[in-house]
């Protein structure tokens, strides 16, 4: 944790910015696996890490800004919690660490919000993403699963507090992002032909779990990086493929790296794996140098996308003019995700909380295929923290649908399509913060270019 | 998966042992860590993967007895789904691998259900254990939160066909133990003085991920073993210390291994841990050699208890006669926990259809302190899978409790106790196949003794 000041004063700031009423925080409980004791690997809700710091389970709280008061609610251990699950400081202790001193029994927290609702005060929470959030709202509040109506102004005054990051969250972060080079450097180091993907991920996990963190998300090691979400660890890696690894390390303090490389499997990369992995590097670099604040992450998402849309029709594959492929979205075919996404307590931080309010502070996003996966679109400010990750897929059932309708053939050559359409998917990853003059990476450099993942290997 | 008759025959079996009515089965869901898309290793709800054996997040069933029907609810990938997270087999490919025609959308389940429900029919389901369960039964059904009244008739029928393994079934857990085996073979061979107990667990981990397993339940590597469930890794195992790990291996169709071991950080145990491990192991080995068909697993935990107890007696810890220690539950000091649970696709076989069916045949469970948590009691019969794992622990918190409330003064001597309270705590633990004769060990062997450690490190 933090020391108690901090905690003290972003509950402060977001008293301020709401302004009335009270704000509930639903802390997380344990989720059983297959039966309620086989539980996962606990993570606590970043709001509630973020203004209280509590990584405990079975805890909620609430900010009461008309009657100024800060409440945990919680129960103290049972011996058979202590026998089973060994000691904690007591509520009152682990309060204190956070600035709050009033800390209350589980059971008080519906009374509390019955009296609060039958003096008309406002009640603030946020959108619930664990079926256990919907359950508690109910009993809580009486709201029926589906029917709830989260706070515009509690999430508005949390997004702007936690895209703002401070020295020593970036300090923190750091420490993500080093071991998360860490876990790539290792992939890069290791990877042979005739190996398992899942040896991968195992010893990428070693190294995050070895430093005492853990993965701030399930790690992607995948000879099929077409598919961009593959957690599927079961393949041989062969000669003449890539390994695609998407993996992060989280602090204890729950704080998020998030990286990718593109390994070749042999020693080299081919000339056709070059000519494709060129392309994403100048797209990654063209975006990382139009970082600064004030520019809309839009207009370098737009322009990261011409770069490809520039690279593919040298190679014969797009044709057309760019900035026109990129308007009607014809891009998409190969880039249908989006530049990148916030990071903090969350590796797509805030997710939870909507990316509109997050990424477009409010503005509507696009609902074209490609672009409406774009997170992050907002005009840049000092203190934001994103990921930069182009990439480049080639999806045989997205050319499959996409070719039988026809589909942007003004700018797509599907002749030449077929030709790379086994060619897999490569990306390349980094984090950044936004400083007041431009950008700096956060974390040791990992390998960018064919060359420097060569000389690695 | 196994071959598509085994599915058929164990829902036949079902069907035939319930009798009439309709059976429903929720599947899981994935379970976002901290937003929905951020998810966890998704775990299929294991009865829905041994009458179904489908490890796919989203499906639901029923086997509708009156009309003999057995119908998979879900719904086909769109193609966001397949770009983001790939192909899968069609729903009516899923289903047929399990000798399953009919497949609905899933919007259909709720119609079927109101229909049945109309025609006056039984509905069976099982205990919620994940909230999203509870809102499932909510939706569908109509059952507020906690006014669940699973069927036990189902319960019964699903408790009787699981317990008894069939040879396939015992293949599919030794795979997973032989792997459990080598998981704990590694941390044997791998623990040195300075390391960290998270080194250790990643480690353990990497042989689980590298045979193409994953973690049968969270696992425990600590330097604080009295605590029966720690799954804290950040302590460095020091000399003269204990590491104690209890961690298991789940193979693809999820069948578990659990084993337990208790090394010594340096080459050698002290004088000290022998005289408490020697103890141990001859409970251990007293329990395996009484197990066989016919006899109340019970009697077997009493034994294991007793031969504890005398083991103690003999270093001054205890006093008294033994067997009336264990009647009035004194033992309990030391040994807090049970001898052993069964073990399937579930490392405990079924807890969320509850232990009083799984291990008691229905028969009540003691509510003393100790006694409560054993999980299984009942006369053992061929087929059954179960872990033994007596052990030894000296919990500080409850030496304080126990002996400011001045219990069991005539079986413990509190002055001898003072002298070990630091001592931590031990186990060992294998798992043992029910004979139509006696027992046979599951999986590889482990070191069991303190010669057999010491022998390994």
């Amino acid at each position: 944790m933090f020391s108690k000041e901090t905690y003290v004063g972003r509950r402060k700031a977001l008293k301020e910015k709401v302004g009335s009423g009270l704000l509930l925080f639903l802390g997380n409980n344990e989720v059983g696996m297959n039966y309620a004791d086989n539980t996962y690997d606990f993570r606590q809700d970043s709001t509630f890490l973020y203004f209280f710091g509590q990584a405990y389970a079975g805890l909620n709280a609430i900010i009461d800004i008309d009657n100024d008061r800060e409440i945990i609610f919680g129960d103290e251990l049972t011996i058979d919690d202590i026998v089973w699950m060994g000691t904690q400081p007591t509520l009152h202790e682990k309060a204190a660490r956070a600035g709050v001193t009033d800390v209350r029994p589980s059971a008080d927290l519906e009374k509390y919000l019955a009296a609060a609702k039958s003096k008309g005060q406002t009640i603030h929470y946020l959108p619930p993403y664990r079926p256990a959030h919907n359950l508690a709202l109910q009993s809580l509040l009486g709201i029926k699963p589906g029917a709830e109506q989260p706070s515009i102004p509690m999430i508005r005054a949390i997004v702007d507090l936690r895209n703002h990051k401070t020295a020593e969250e970036i300090e923190e972060i750091e420490k993500a992002c080093n071991v998360t080079a860490d876990m790539h450097i290792t992939a890069i180091k290791m990877l042979r032909p005739g190996m398992r993907e899942c040896e991968i991920s195992a010893a990428i996990e070693e190294v995050a779990q070895a430093a005492g963190m853990r993965l701030s998300f399930p790690t992607i090691a995948t000879v099929n990086g077409q598919t961009l979400h593959n957690h599927y660890h079961g393949n041989i890696c062969k000669p003449g493929q890539m390994l695609l690894v998407d993996a992060g390390a989280e602090t204890e303090m729950g704080y998020a790296g998030d990286m990718s490389s593109t390994i070749c499997v042999d020693p080299k990369f081919t000339t056709r794996q070059k000519e494709i992995y060129d392309i994403q590097v100048a797209s990654h670099l063209a975006a990382v140098d139009a970082l600064r604040p004030g520019v809309p992450f839009k207009d370098v998402y737009e322009l990261s996308c011409r770069v490809v849309c520039e690279g593919l029709k040298n190679l014969g594959i797009m044709k057309g003019d760019p900035a026109e492929a990129v308007e009607a979205g014809a891009h998409a075919m190969f880039y249908p995700c989006g530049l990148g996404h916030m990071m903090g307590l969350d590796v797509h931080d805030m997710e939870n909380l909507g990316e509109v309010w997050v990424g477009y502070d409010g503005q509507p996003k696009s609902t074209q295929f490609g672009r409406k996966s774009l997170r992050l679109a907002r005009p840049l400010e000092p203190g934001f923290v994103h990921t930069i990750e182009p990439g480049i897929y080639f999806i045989p059932e997205l050319i499959d649908l996409w070719r039988s309708q026809h589909k942007f053939e003004d700018f797509i050559n599907y002749a030449e399509v077929e030709k790379w359409r086994d060619f897999t998917g490569l990306r390349n990853e980094e984090d950044y913060l936004i400083t007041e003059t431009g950008a700096r990476r956060l974390g040791k450099k990992i390998p960018l270019t064919t060359e420097e993942v060569e000389a690695m290997r």
